[in-house]
C-alpha cells in the first residue's frame, strides 16, 4: 500500500484525554478515532491489526473443532426473559425500544440466543458435543468508558458456547478451549497466563481468566515462572493433560492471591507483575439449557438438559493489551503475526527521480513476493518518515536513499532490536522473505 | 467439514411465514434463523456464503483503490445534527438513549461519520482523491420487515464514500465505482444491470441502481440485451469509457421507464423482466462537506469543500437475491465463486466400514488439495442425503457407495446441470481440482 493513496492520520501530539500508553499510541499512530464516549472507528491501519487478531482467534477456534456462526447485535428482550436475565442485568445493558415499542437490547453476550438457536436445531445426543462461536460487536454501557479500546462500550468479542450431554463431556470441551486459548495468545506473540477465576457461577475449578503480562496492566499478578517456559503451540492435543499441568502451577491475580499456596512456589520460580485480562472461560452447567427448556435425548432414551460452557476473548481489547505489552518510547512494536504490514518501505527522497524509481521497483518486488508492505512514497522529510514508521511499529523498515543506491545498498532496520544494517537490495529482499 | 461435527439444521417443511423462494430456501437449507422481526442469525452454512460475498466486494473495492476502515454501529445524535439529518430522518432510524440519557442511534448509513473522520484527518489537496469504505451492520427500522434477509432490519452493507477536490475528480471516482460494481456482481455469477436512478439528490445523471435479474424480483425492468453480452471482468480499466458505454444503452425500472426512449431500442435487443436492487451509487456534491464544515486547501491556496459520492452494496441482501436468481425446484444452486463449499461428499453407507474408509480417504484427499468439502458422514439414508445436498446447492456432489467401489468408481453430480457420471476416484478428483 502506498501511503499517498492511504488514510493514515498520524499525530505528533499526545491526546490529553488518553491516560494509558496503548490509548495514546493508538491515537498517535492513526489506528482509531473516538466517535462517541467509549465508541471507536477503526481507521485503515487499526482495522488491519484487528482483522489479524480476529483471524488468529478464528483459526485456533476452528482447529479446536468449534463451528463459526454469526448472531445479530440486537436481541429481543423476550429472549432474555426466558432465562430471567432481562430484569437481573444492570444498567450496563443498553435497552432499546423500536418503532413499535417492542423492547430490545444490544447484546452484551449471547448465552440466551445460542441456547435458543441450538435448542431449535438439535434433538439427540448424536448432535452433541458441539461448540459454536461467533465474532461480533457487543455493547456494554460502561458508566465511565476509558483507556481507549481497553474499556470501550462497543467492542468486538469472540464468544464460544459448548453443549455436552454430561459433565464429563463438558469438562473435555472446557479443556479443549483452554488449550485453544493458550495457543491463540502465544501465536500473537504475547505471554498470557491462565488464572483460576475468583468463582465460577456454579463454583468448582472450571473458570479461568487469561492475563496478558504487561507492566502497565490493571491487576497485580503472581505466577510460577514455568508458565513462561511452556510452548503451547507445540503442546500435544491432549487437552486434559494440559489442564492438569496448568492446574498444578500457581497463578493468581491480587483478587484471588493466596499467600499460603504462594509460599510453596520455589523462590526462584516466583514471578510478580501486572497484567490485563483478555479472555475468560466458564463451565456453568445447565443454567441456560434448563431455564430455556432445552433438552436432548440420550442414547438410552432419557431427556436431559445439555451441560454448557462459555468462552470469551476480547478481540478489540487485545489490540490495546498487545500494545501495552509491546512498545518503546518511540511507539508500537507489533509482533509479526498480527502486524498490519510486515515491512515499511521508506523512500528518503521522493523528489529524486532515480531514488523514486528504485523504491518503486523494490515495492513492486515486495508486493510480488506477497510481503505486506506499507510504502512511504510521500514527499516529506526523512525524519518525519522515520518517526511515522517507528510509531506505527511495523516489524521491518527498509530505507532507500540516494547515497546508499550509489553504493548499491539499502538499509534494513529491525523495529524490535533497533538494529540497522546496510545490505544489497537482493539480499535485503531475501532476508525479508525468510523472516 | 464433517457433517457429524457441523451445525446444519435443514428442515423439510416450508416455513409458513416465508413468502418468497429465497426466504423459504434459506430457512430450509439452514442458512439463517430469525431471532426477532427482521433480524437474523447466520448459521454456519449461511455465514460462509455471506463471507464469500463480502470478500468479493472487498477485493473489487481494493482493486478500485478504495481503502477499508470500520466505523462503529452506534453513532451519536449530535453527529447527525451537524448535517441536519437527525430530525429529518424518519422512523426508520432506530433512536437510542444510553444510561446517561445521551441520544444515540444505530447507524442506517455513514455519510456524517465518514465526513467527520476524514475532515479531522486531512488538510490539503494532496490528501485527495480518496475513497474510503467499510462493511458493517446497519439497522433500518422497517415498519414491516419481510422477505427474509431481503428486507431485514439489521443488515450488512458495504458503503463507500469518495472525496474529491472538484466535480471532474468526483465524476472519475464515480465511474471507478461503477466499474467496480459491475465486476463485483459478475464475479458472483449474477447478471446485474445498472439503471439510472429516478433522481439523484442533486439531479444530474450520476445516480445508478444495480438490479439483479431474477424472475421473482420486486421491480419490472426494461433493458437492452447488450448488457448481457458485456464482460466487465475483462473490460479495460478506462472507467470513463465504460460509463459512456453504459449510458448509451437503455435500462430502466418501471419507476423510470420511458416509452419514447424504449421504442428506439431495436426490437431484437429489447429485454423485459424482473429484478432486485442490490446496489445504489450517488454523486451528491458538497452536501455533507459543506454542512459539516469540511474544507481542504487547493494547490493554489483556496479552501474548498470536497465533492463527495456514496456507494452502497447490500451484502446480506445479495444472499437472498442470488438465490432468487439461481435455484430450481430442489433447492439452491450456488454460483461457484460464492458457494459455501465447492463439493458435497456423500457416503451412501456410513454403517459399511469399507465404504466409510473409502469416503474418509477421499475426504482427506479433497481437503489436502484445498478443495472446500462438506462431507456427509452421517448414518442416514441415501435419499435424505441427496435431498440435503440438493437443497443446500453446492456446485458438485461426489457420491461414494459400495456398488460403485466394487467397480472402482464414484459418482460425480453437477448441481447446475443435474448431470451424473460414474468415474474412477482419481479422475473425479482431477476434474474437481480443475473445475
Amino acid at each position: 500500500m502506498r501511503l499517498t493513496k492511504y488514510f493514515l492520520p498520524v499525530t505528533k501530539e499526545t491526546p490529553s484525554d488518553a491516560q494509558i500508553v496503548s490509548h495514546k499510541l493508538m491515537l498517535r499512530a492513526g489506528l482509531v478515532r473516538q466517535t462517541a464516549a467509549g465508541i471507536y472507528a477503526w481507521l485503515p491501519l487499526g482495522l488491519r491489526v484487528l482483522r489479524k487478531i480476529e483471524e488468529v482467534v478464528r483459526e485456533e477456534q476452528n482447529r479446536a473443532g468449534a463451528v463459526e456462526l454469526l448472531m445479530p447485535t440486537l436481541q429481543s428482550a423476550d429472549l432474555w426473559r426466558q432465562s430471567g436475565r432481562y430484569d437481573a442485568y444492570g444498567p450496563e445493558m443498553l435497552r432499546i425500544k423500536d418503532r413499535h415499542d417492542r423492547e430490545m437490547l444490544y447484546g452484551p453476550t449471547n448465552e440466551e440466543m445460542i441456547t435458543s438457536l441450538f435448542r431449535d436445531g438439535v434433538k439427540s445426543y448424536r448432535d452433541l458435543p458441539r461448540t459454536l462461536y461467533h465474532i461480533q460487536w457487543k455493547f456494554r454501557d460502561e458508566v465511565r468508558p476509558r483507556f481507549g479500546v481497553m474499556r470501550g462500550r462497543e467492542f468486538l468479542m469472540k464468544d464460544a458456547y459448548s453443549f455436552d450431554i454430561d459433565e464429563a463431556g463438558a469438562r473435555q470441551s472446557y479443556y479443549t478451549q483452554l488449550l485453544a486459548y493458550l495457543r491463540t495468545f502465544q501465536r500473537m506473540g504475547i505471554k498470557a497466563v491462565p488464572m483460576k477465576a475468583a468463582s465460577g457461577p456454579i463454583g468448582g475449578d472450571l473458570s479461568h481468566e487469561f492475563i496478558v503480562l504487561a507492566p502497565t496492566g490493571e491487576s497485580e499478578v503472581f505466577y510460577d515462572s514455568r508458565f513462561e517456559d511452556l510452548d503451547w503451540k507445540a503442546t500435544s492435543d491432549d487437552a486434559e493433560a494440559l489442564f492438569n499441568q496448568v492446574s498444578s502451577l500457581y497463578a493468581a491475580t491480587d483478587e484471588t492471591h493466596d499467600e499460603t499456596l504462594w509460599k510453596d512456589v520455589p523462590d526462584d520460580r516466583k514471578r510478580q507483575g501486572r497484567g490485563i485480562e483478555v479472555g475468560h472461560i466458564f463451565y456453568f452447567g445447565t443454567k441456560y439449557s434448563a431455564s430455556m427448556g432445552m433438552t436432548v435425548q440420550t442414547a438410552d432414551g432419557r431427556q436431559v438438559h445439555p451441560e454448557m460452557g462459555s468462552y470469551g476473548v476480547g478481540v478489540s481489547r487485545l489490540v490495546g493489551a498487545i500494545i501495552e505489552a509491546s512498545h518503546d518510547e518511540n511507539g508500537i512494536i507489533w509482533p509479526e503475526s498480527i502486524a498490519p504490514f510486515k515491512v515499511g518501505l521508506i523512500n528518503m527522497r521522493a523528489d529524486d527521480a532515480s531514488c523514486a524509481k528504485a523504491a518503486d521497483e523494490i515495492y513492486a518486488r515486495l508486493e510480488g513476493a506477497g510481503i505486506e508492505t506499507l510504502y512511504d512514497d510521500r514527499d516529506e522529510r526523512g525524519g518525519a518518515k522515520f518517526a511515522t514508521m517507528d510509531v506505527i511499529g511495523l516489524p521491518w523498515q527498509l530505507i532507500v536513499g540516494p547515497k546508499g543506491l550509489e553504493k548499491g545498498v539499502v538499509e534494513l532496520k529491525n523495529r524490535t532490536t533497533g538494529e540497522r544494517r546496510e545490505l544489497p537490495v537482493d539480499q535485503a529482499l531475501v532476508e525479508l522473505c525468510a523472516a
